[in-house]
């Protein structure tokens, strides 16, 4: 299991020795411009950035364009639509977000593939890109139905052989539960650390290998420091 | 039961003697100018037109208030953004929406409300406008986990006091179902009219109060007698 994605976000962690990616959620009145400055501060600490529906509702992905190619030696870049929706709009969506310069999107597994993640898989596969399944979410009412999906959720995503997993660090036993359950060298990905209350390094700990922080850098009135304190909590995580 | 989204959809309705909503998903070049068109080729044929993710990805929301706003009292506009994400995101996603004109936004309804729909309903009761949960979808994967899941997706809907339920035309057994489980004068709209498969009036007949077509309207050679074709078949569904 290594796509492109797979590939790339693991050349780029190796060189920068980072499993951190930077979620940015809001644009402020100047997406482009707000994504250059997190870039630049950040350039050495974080492997990836995950742009989320606010921004891109604020931001339209074809105006990233520019900076998103201009940079992508640099970072995976991953636009967390959560796409949920049937297997034709999913397409539409992916299609857009692909030409624009992500490198993968994020769809949800509780759709399942016939007729829902099918579509988005079917774009990726074309377009040399990558479908993150985000499997178990980290908010309290995630209990009442998807968790108690989460098998059937699982056997779902691993039916469109996606290029990672996405699943909160909130929820370490449900990490490890994941990793016991996908292939060898599929990638974890997991948001919830920092402001969303999970130590960094503790998702790596229960078997993710990635991190996904936001509000703990962005909101931070020093970025840098923040990020490089997270790498630091990782790289003890696991010891390189 | 009856919001402030719920009352102007009934009034438009009754004037317009339709329960017709118009999807539109692609925007083609210039979004305002696509959505106008079909304002007014469908001005007395529509009660409202619900705008989905790669149409407002490819036009950003902002850019569409004007017409919005100007066409507000003709009109229901429903975001079909499909929110599942966690609280504070949709309710970021939520209020940009809102505040460029939509009536309302569709959430989906497995994610549950505690820190997940409750996001999307404080913004849209702070502001006066709607959401309407999606309890059931339209593709062949929503039985793998979905319909499993129906009886506890239709719980969470009914705790956040939705302005409106959303289950797919194609599944009129489900729509029969949530019609009985849901308060008397809760709206039940109804996609997939038209291109998925069923028939004009076959959601009213099941239970539902509005249908919604796309590809029929939008992809016809014809969309003025596609709609007027089927605003006929409603009204033999439900003798007025």
């Amino acid at each position: 299991m290594a796509g492109e994605f797979g590939d790339k976000i693991l050349r780029i962690a190796k060189a920068k020795r980072s499993k951190l990616i930077l979620a940015l959620d809001v644009a402020g009145e100047n997406g482009p411009e707000t994504l250059r400055q997190f870039m630049e501060r950040l350039d050495d600490l974080i492997v990836g950035i995950k742009i989320g529906i606010p921004f891109l509702l604020m931001t339209p992905p074809k105006s990233l364009e520019p900076i998103l190619r201009e940079r992508r030696q640099d970072f995976v870049f991953i636009a967390d639509a959560k796409l949920a929706d049937v297997a034709h709009v999913n397409a539409l969506t992916s299609e857009i977000l692909f030409n624009s310069g992500f490198d993968a999107v994020i769809t949800h597994g509780f759709i399942g593939r016939e007729g829902g993640l099918i579509g988005a898989k079917e774009v990726a596969t074309k377009l040399g890109k990558g479908i993150l399944v985000l499997v178990s979410m980290s908010h309290k009412a995630s209990e009442r139905i998807i968790d108690k999906a989460l098998d059937d959720i699982i056997d779902e995503a691993l039916l469109v052989d996606p290029d990672g997993i996405v699943a909160p660090a909130t929820r370490p036993s449900i990490v490890t539960e994941i990793r016991r359950r996908i292939p060898e060298g599929m990638p974890i990905i997991s948001p919830g650390v920092g402001a969303q209350g999970a130590p960094f390094g503790s998702a790596i700990r229960a078997g993710a290998d990635y991190e996904i922080a936001g509000r703990a850098l962005y909101a931070s009135q020093d970025p840098v420091t923040a990020a490089r304190i997270g790498v630091e909590e990782q790289r003890k995580a696991v010891p390189s």
